[in-house]
């Protein structure tokens, strides 16, 4: 396979996070801007985030969430309310400490002194305080709630190292922020929206997840539980997909939501959150693209089939025009998951290797090809993103749009199926400290490959544990998996009781 | 009329810029935020803005725009780039200098003085400058040529005297940023966008609009051009609804969006943009609504159809809950311009009368009462929301979901039919600086009302004129119209020569 020739260099083997940045940029989906550590979400790669958040609207609003719209800034008081949230957010954060510019005496634009803001604000990290303030003013009574409310926005956390679309200043997200009567309806709300995440994540995104529960340590500041989905990517490292927090009454003391109970007592409210972002693109490029560029799942894609109308001859070129197009408006009749299946004539004038090959690299799912000699046969060659470029089928025209909804779906399927073999090919239970050790250090190649994969350990529940292996290996806890069976075992660091295997590995 | 009680209080001729703070304030569409100046959109308002998002987005995607995303923040250094534009817009901008918060000796939180940026970014009040560096990286020939990029973004000018919807510090907006081979190109799109833009407030808001072009002092700055749709609100104002700027190759001289042009030489290209924003949700409140609170034209209504299912006792609750369930299934199987009718069920546990006002000063279209009476009969009672609050129609369930397509589509065209006829009532030729000054200057009544509407009236083209006219009776020329006649005539001000007559009014 190495000798090759690859679309993409280097290639996922030789260097991971280079082959990363070079499917990005020839599949042209994102760059870096000017602004540093704010991207550039270019319109194949923004056509993918307005699918996911399609996806995404339709479950929350099945699930009785409505959207509604927050401001950016945050008083610095309101993130200075939950003593926890504070640290964790104030340290990356643009802040805003004037109102206006003005040209000094050198002629240079400045911040006008005059127009200082006597008490700054911060560009929204996260919303749960500004939020809470709005709610706090929204609940009266227990008629009040549930308030369920996801807001589309974009948030700002300044990053000292900045990767496209996985670690960005800027960011694009949904952020759902509801409040409840009891515990145990908050808690279900939690639950649920890390349902509605996992689900997405499989039937969307084509990426097998495991769902759990964030150790101490890893949870979201100021929350009392923080749930989240895990994705394996093809180095075999971790991502954190999305998240759901349980926050208690923690927002709900700091904001004072408070209403009045059934039996007529002052009660604080429980709060929930959860949110995920433009991560999500950065995780379908790490968990299904190749060496020839992306591949974009089929759920998620803003063209689903590319149609490549090839004439050598000026004087076939009309005809082999129309007939593409008349493809199109046929494919475009058919139904793919109750949307119109969406295509692409590409008629522009340039070599049809190389647009064949653009496509190839932007990874949509289907490219069908159509020449002159076609036209007489009345067949078109067809070719899925998730097999070999080399790899064609030629089929009568109507059979392509009979089964394009079925082709569709066969590679969704199929990228499903192709992430689950290798995340359950590179998942093992380790017992001991010293295979543990072993299965996570990089052999001294001088290779930046990763070495080991998801590690199935039992740990103690101790922070000093947990800590160390951070420190050793650079590995984590990802999540205490909710499937995990109850089993006495032995710390795989300190040897001290354990109840449950969790989920160790190294992560973006 | 004045003695009849109404939901609003004041009434619009009592108190016009109060009963649009009311309405706003009883349909539950919009708050004032603890920030100065920033709004919290609430899920009736932000429903409406997505029905809007969704209608503009299609006409966008088919005149052949693909969205992106840009960053947030502007360096100072690209805002200086254009002349014109930074002194339009340096004045009004929220200024980032650092990027860290910590805690001082007193324990209070303040902006880290370690990381003030070394320069300060501006909150993007407006893109053109961060997208035309980005297209200067994209352009090097002809063949890059057009880019048609939308984006859907937040965007901030600070406000001192902020109004929801209308004028806040943050509001959310559509820019579309386009770069073109050629002058007539670029002419063509800007007038193509602005076109877009009037058959939606037609079609979609119900709202009747002039189009035209701006003076040279209205322009937006920087530009060449700035056309631009007004509308005639119910206290005979007018606002500014959307504009579409031919910026010539002011900002691709400032950005150096250069090509390599057919003939072999570096060119400038030329660019436009263009934008409405969440302003349009207020003109559409002050368009349509009335003393009993909003009205929401059913082409952006969140919901068509609310079903208040009346039962005072309970024995029959549970058989009029699930008529009321049948009745809406039937009516989301109908279809209204292409999508499914958008039915709620208000199950809520509150009285009859409040529920129904609640959904009448919400402003949804269509209400539909049905009690156990009804269901012996096999009738229901339908409210539209254009008519009297009392006036009622008793119908066959059949027949209710056989018409509502009609239905909605009539409450449509009654409220554009309604909004033409106040405009029309209040537009006409001016001839005399007399007439026009008696026109315009309010009665010493006291009231806060409105004198005048809009004037059609010659004018030399002198911005002397023109200033003299504001600043006497705050009176804009609020556009060039495009079906003005060439005719000769004198200024209403000062009596030169004029070839047409251009549009006044006072607006928001």
């Amino acid at each position: 396979m190495t000798d090759q020739k690859t679309a993409i260099t280097p290639t996922r083997a030789q260097d991971f996070p280079e082959w990363y940045q070079q499917v990005i940029r020839a599949a042209d989906l994102a760059e870096n801007s000017d602004v540093r550590g704010c991207m550039v979400i270019k319109p194949w790669g923004y056509g993918i985030w307005e699918q996911m958040q399609r996806g995404l609207d339709k479950m929350f609003k099945e699930t009785g969430h409505k959207n509604a719209y927050f401001p950016l800034f945050i008083p610095l008081s309101y993130l200075a309310k939950e003593a926890e949230h504070v640290s964790g957010f104030a340290k990356e954060c643009a802040v805003v400490t004037h109102h206006r510019l003005e040209v000094d005496s050198e002629g240079k634009l400045r911040p006008a002194p005059s127009a200082e803001l006597t008490e700054p604000l911060v560009v929204r990290p996260t919303s749960e305080t500004i939020i809470g303030a709005t709610y706090a003013k929204w609940v009266q009574s227990y008629r009040d709630l549930p308030i369920l409310i996801n807001q589309w926005a974009n948030v700002v956390r300044w990053e000292m190292r900045p990767r496209l679309f996985l670690r960005t200043a800027e960011f694009l997200w949904q952020e759902g922020h509801t409040a409840h009567e009891t515990e145990a309806e908050a808690v279900e709300e939690t639950e649920k929206m890390l349902d509605v995440y996992a689900t997405f994540a499989r039937e969307f995104l084509a990426v097998p997840v495991f769902t759990g529960e964030k150790t101490e340590a890893e949870r979201f500041p100021g929350a009392v539980k923080t749930l989240c989905i895990e994705a394996m990517v093809q180095d075999r490292k971790a991502i954190q997909a999305g998240t759901s927090h349980f926050l208690g009454q923690n927002f709900a003391k700091a904001s004072n939501i408070v209403f009045q109970s059934r039996e007529g007592k002052q009660e604080l409210a429980w709060t929930t959150s959860w949110g995920v972002s433009t991560r999500l693109v950065g995780t379908v490029i790490m968990a299904h693209a190749d060496d020839d560029g992306m591949i974009v799942p089929p759920r998620i894609a803003p063209t689903h089939v590319v149609i490549l109308p090839i004439s050598p001859k000026p004087e076939t070129r009309e005809a082999v025009f129309a007939a593409a197009e008349k493809l199109a408006e046929e494919l475009r009749g058919v139904t793919f998951h109750g949307a119109p299946v969406e295509v692409e004539v590409d008629k522009r004038d340039i070599g049809g290797g190389t647009k064949n090959w653009e496509w190839i690299k932007k990874g949509a799912p289907v490219r069908i090809e159509l020449g002159p000699r076609d036209l007489e046969k009345g067949t078109v060659a067809v070719a899925r993103r998730d097999q070999s470029p080399k790899e064609k089928q030629f089929l009568p025209v109507a059979d392509v749009v009979a089964q394009i909804a079925a082709t569709l779906q066969a590679i969704q399927d199929n990228l499903y199926a192709r992430a689950l073999t290798l995340r359950d090919a590179n998942l093992c239970d380790i017992d001991t400290k010293e295979a543990f050790y072993e299965y996570f250090t990089p052999k001294n190649s001088g290779k930046p490959e990763i070495h080991g994969g998801f590690a199935r350990s039992h740990w103690c529940g101790s922070r000093e544990c947990e800590a160390q292996i951070k420190e050793d290996l650079k590995v984590t806890i990802r999540c205490i998996p909710f499937d995990a069976a109850a089993e006495d075992g032995q710390c795989v660091f300190c040897g001290n009781a354990s109840k449950r295997r969790v989920i160790f590995a190294k992560s973006y």
